[in-house]
């Protein structure tokens, strides 16, 4: 099968994680490149002068860029199996949880933790981590656990009866933070069933295959039954 | 006219004015409530726990937080006048836009911009503003102008042909820093024309009455000819 399409992304980036595990789910047939965005490659700034990743090259050459506008691209043009909700408060309560993950989450926890203590060492920063922003994404990280916690004992996935884009996103930046270890299931057990639902999903699976060069990830990161 | 719903917002938040224009393009008959979301006021935070603004409660008392969720919701519920575009490729570089100037632009520029000179001002922070912070906000901002620039150089609006969600989110945080005098708008001609377009329309009227306490606007804020 010809792949309809091509993404640009990386390991890193919570981001591309959250289109790569989208197309597994909509079964599109898609090749990955790992883009270094911070080497700021020219014929990768030729598709996004923005130089971010995700970017996502359509097979006749059109290009996506930004992971909302790729992400809506992608359950507009495949709507099915529907991953936003079937109404629009649906849809409004998924987008509302997307969001929180991608903008408060990402602020206070990921960014943090995730450039602390994985970007620098794939970069090769010559700046060492900062602990007190270490300190500030994990005591973060707490509330937010029992938030996830909270809803998922409430509802079958954080979006609602199905799985969508909230469980995406969400399980997106959980799965980075698992690779370094910072999670501590045992003090959140509703979000560790929850997770572990999420990453048992068939599209989930090629994200636990990564490896990132001089960092091994934590005991449970691959493990389904951890 | 029944109000059909009621618009939480704070005038320091630029997502909270993407929905006021976005509320008056689409004609929709609402309410406005001023939430200082720092003061996590008890009644406001049962509508969102999260706590930030803007939130959006409906006549039968439906809320919807976070301002994606919040214009995607508009945009569903009433479709005319289009805000995003006819196809999903227009659809997804308008979204394009609106996530950079939501997530990049806003990180780089509006957040430390605003953040030091305003929002310490409004909240009476016994914080002085940070000079490197302003320092680096007003650096940035130099590259977005052009972008903006040399994307009003090339087409009626920044999203396409027509007004849209990219139009009224960049417009929304320009007008912030405008209030605060930081566009040295001579500079930037092309931009300049671009905005005069968008401020003029009706729907931006209500920004432009926005008085902050205790920050006098540049004389151009609310100058249509300036």
């Amino acid at each position: 099968m010809t792949d309809r399409c091509t993404l640009y992304h990386s390991p890193l980036c919570p981001f591309s994680r959250q289109v790569r595990v989208l197309l597994f789910e909509k079964a599109i047939p898609h090749s990955l490149i790992i883009e270094k965005p911070w080497e700021r490659r020219p014929e990768f700034l030729r598709l996004n002068p923005m130089g971010d990743v995700p970017v996502l090259r359509e097979a006749d050459g059109h290009v996506v860029a930004h992971h909302n506008a790729i992400c809506e691209y992608i359950n507009e043009t495949t709507p099915v199996p529907p991953m936003l909700g079937e109404t629009p408060r649906g849809r409004a309560e998924i987008r509302r949880l997307t969001g929180l993950f991608n903008t408060s989450f990402y602020a206070d926890v990921v960014k943090p933790l995730v450039g602390e203590r994985a970007l620098k060492v794939v970069q090769g920063s010559s700046q060492p981590p900062s602990s007190a922003m270490i300190r500030a994404g994990r005591e973060n990280l707490k509330g937010y656990l029992s938030y996830i916690g909270w809803t998922a004992a409430r509802r079958p996935y954080l979006g609602g009866r199905a799985v969508s884009m909230a469980d995406i996103a969400a399980a997106a930046h959980i799965s980075l933070l698992d690779y370094l270890g910072e999670i501590a299931w045992d003090e959140h057990p509703d979000a560790k069933l929850w997770y572990i639902k999420i990453k048992s999903r068939p599209s989930f699976n090629s994200l636990l295959q990564d490896r990132l060069v001089g960092i091994i990830p934590a005991t449970t990161y691959a493990d389904l039954d951890f």
